[in-house]
């Protein structure tokens, strides 16, 4: 049979990992998942993927673009799922017995079709916790929380939070003179600012909006830079006509004396130019990036979006919700050293030197795995000298070595691959003598 | 904006998880990952989707039939996993640095467009091991050994392991006279005799296979019952001319051997009905159930697949495997009763009685999740009796009540959902106090 040299390869854009890179990914999910639930948050599971209708419901054309679309065998029309929101939008929905507040968490992959590069991928994870039905700020400031100690279960120590609010940015928008109905563009648009610089986004902007007086202006209101209350008195002086602004630094106000008690108010930044690229946010908007990489950008983000779950039937519900980015955190991770020291992979080889001992070292084995300690056993009958340096490549840290004379005494020889020590060791020993190496 | 009902529920064939199975679910796949682990046997990532060649490759049309396939925006063709092996194929040929035995896992959803029903799903999990690089029987023993831990350490007792060889099948049918270039059909028409009983398979048979005697006289071969060596001497004697099918019975009696070591012998019975459906298997093969469901069917299944691999280009590599079906042993846990006793939810509400004692009430909930305790905080401003109610409701254990009076003396109200108790607790006491209720 003829195979392609490209079947070798994962789908462009995506990515296998190996044993070493996904035992640190699952070290990463585990965390998160702990530090979710210490917070209440519950898991929710849906499909990875979804009706294409209920996929385009709020998300602006950028990302509907980027949907895998496909029909299943009986032409229903379906795309693989490329956040979380939609789908939990979908259940609290059709689930009106659900008690508020709902904190739900969601941990997997999610697909986009974007051009891949070094940083960007097609499959990548995203690890969501939201809260549903609640409409004060407490609900902004508590996913705040959660992906902050997320973060510092992981290792990081400071913070950049931004935060913002789309009503106040939309009030900037109607102060400038800018077209109402173009609100979206122009908020898609100031996102990339980070990214493609004022430059890029006065040329963006002049797609949507003639006047680049007022673009200019926008760009200007909307850049201040002084601390976080100080930047909320400059937006407050600045919408006070706008009753939604009004609304907008009301949020803000709230979030900031909230973040005092949950423990994290020392992060945060008001920044204006903060608008986040789906369209369905309503109020609150927040990034989060690690201090010592805060140019690698955010590892965390997220808001509050009030009107998506009314817009499937039944009354509107409040819901705010955060996003981290576990590609990004994994990378950064790496970067810092945090996976040094961890013990994730196999810590004991069990190593027969001839076959008549195989059955003995089976029950070893077996006998250690029962006790918690991760255990390999050489399956493939190789001399002594190749199992000890199979343990070295691996990083495996004790060897059991079973020889026939030690087990005449009921013993074996206990290797340590870091030192070379070998001491002889009651087999009946042995669990107890290696349990350090449980749990993790 | 106009939302079409079907938009609330989960495409065909696909489920939503709420919160309470979630954690069900995630607790079974958790527990399975630490047994995977534990034996040495380390996590592999691969894309959801693989290129639709990959896919193909030795699985049978049955199955090929049920991909999700679709085409990326550049027209590459490419199809939603079925299962892990092929991506597990593509990697180890694509990384021939890999350290021999490769021993890997992987957890996470398939899909397959199958018609749906109660126990059927378009979207299920599967969680694997594999030994790539051992051709010695040994390897397929140990992946036994894993699938029955894992299933030990959710709670299932006894079992049923039924034990066959692909190699012995084939020479049956050899033996009886059938067309050798049927095979694969053939035994996907055996494969389906606990399904749709003799009769049925008869009447597959009769689509490939002309004689209507020599199916009858392969049923009538293959249905012998009686102990594990019982058989596979009847076995062994019917077999003896047909070189491949004495190989498949040495390899029976080499993982027979072998069980007695790892610990499960007592469970296995030789079934030479058994066949798998899958194409790509090449000498044993073998499924799992629960002793007390057995008439469930399997939970967990697998076999040796020697030439998968070698398709890819390179040389050929020996590799054997277990899958666990995920959704069948949630649903068996429930029948059994399984999940009861596990705590697995929320442990403690703290409760604000009023506005203004929130930031304090926002500390200690602080203080109790950075301890590890699974702590929720009312975000709704309720009144103490809904807060209660809420409380019951979602299972909550402990309760700590805010109020203005205690706070003057540094302490708070602990309430015992179940008795009713309350006591007076000092705030800086609580941690500890509560500290029984983290972990799980």
């Amino acid at each position: 049979m003829y195979l392609m040299v490209e079947m070798f390869q994962p789908p462009r854009g995506t990515r296998d990992f190996l044993p070493e890179e996904m035992l640190k990914r699952n070290w990463v999910l585990d965390r998160i998942r702990e530090v979710y639930e210490v917070y209440g948050f519950e898991p929710l599971g849906t499909p990875a993927f979804e009706s294409w209708e209920l996929l385009k419901v709020k998300s602006g054309d950028d990302i509907v673009n980027q949907i895998y679309y496909f029909r299943d065998k009986s032409d229903r029309e379906l795309g693989l799922r490329f956040e979380w929101t939609a789908s939990l939008a979908r259940v609290v929905s059709s689930h009106r017995e659900l008690q508020m507040p709902f904190k739900r968490y969601a941990v997997g992959p999610v697909w986009r079709y974007e051009n891949p590069s070094e940083a960007r991928y097609r499959e990548f994870w995203q690890a969501d916790a939201d809260i549903v039905g609640v409409s004060d700020h407490i609900a902004d400031a508590e996913v705040l929380a959660v992906a902050v100690d997320c973060l510092k279960g992981l290792g990081f120590e400071g913070f950049v939070i931004k935060l913002n609010d789309r009503r106040i940015l939309e009030a900037f928008i109607e102060l400038v003179g800018m077209p109402k109905e173009n609100i979206p563009e122009i908020i898609r648009a100031v996102d990339k600012l980070s990214k493609i610089g004022k430059d890029g986004v006065l040329k963006e902007l002049s797609k949507c909006v003639q006047n680049e007086e007022s673009a200019l202006k926008l760009l200007d209101l909307i850049s201040v830079k002084a601390s976080a209350q100080g930047v909320l008195k400059h937006a407050t002086d600045c919408v006070k006509e706008k009753p939604e602004g009004v609304k907008g630094c009301a949020a803000l106000k709230s979030i900031l004396d909230y973040s005092k008690s949950f423990g994290y108010y020392e992060y945060i930044i008001v920044d204006l130019t903060l608008a986040r690229g789906l369209d369905y946010y309503t109020g609150p908007v927040f990034e989060v990036s690690a201090k010592e990489y805060e140019d690698c950008g955010s590892i965390a983000g997220g808001g509050r979006y009030d009107e998506i779950i009314g817009l499937f039937g039944g009354e509107s519900t409040p819901a705010t919700g955060v996003s981290l980015g576990i590609e990004r955190i994994v990378s950064l991770l790496e970067k810092k050293g945090g996976f040094e020291g961890l013990r994730l992979g196999v810590e004991v080889l069990v190593s027969p030197v001839s076959e008549s001992v195989k059955p003995i070292a089976i029950e070893i084995a077996q006998s250690l795995r029962r006790a918690g300690i991760p255990t390999t056993l050489d399956l493939l009958g190789r001399g002594l000298s190749k199992q000890l340096d199979f343990a070295h490549r691996r990083g495996i840290r004790k060897v059991v070595i079973i020889g026939e004379r030690e087990l005449k005494d009921k013993c074996v020889t206990l290797r340590d691959m870091a030192t070379g020590d070998q001491q002889k060791v009651e087999i009946d020993e042995l669990p107890k003598m290696l349990a350090p190496l449980t749990g993790r």
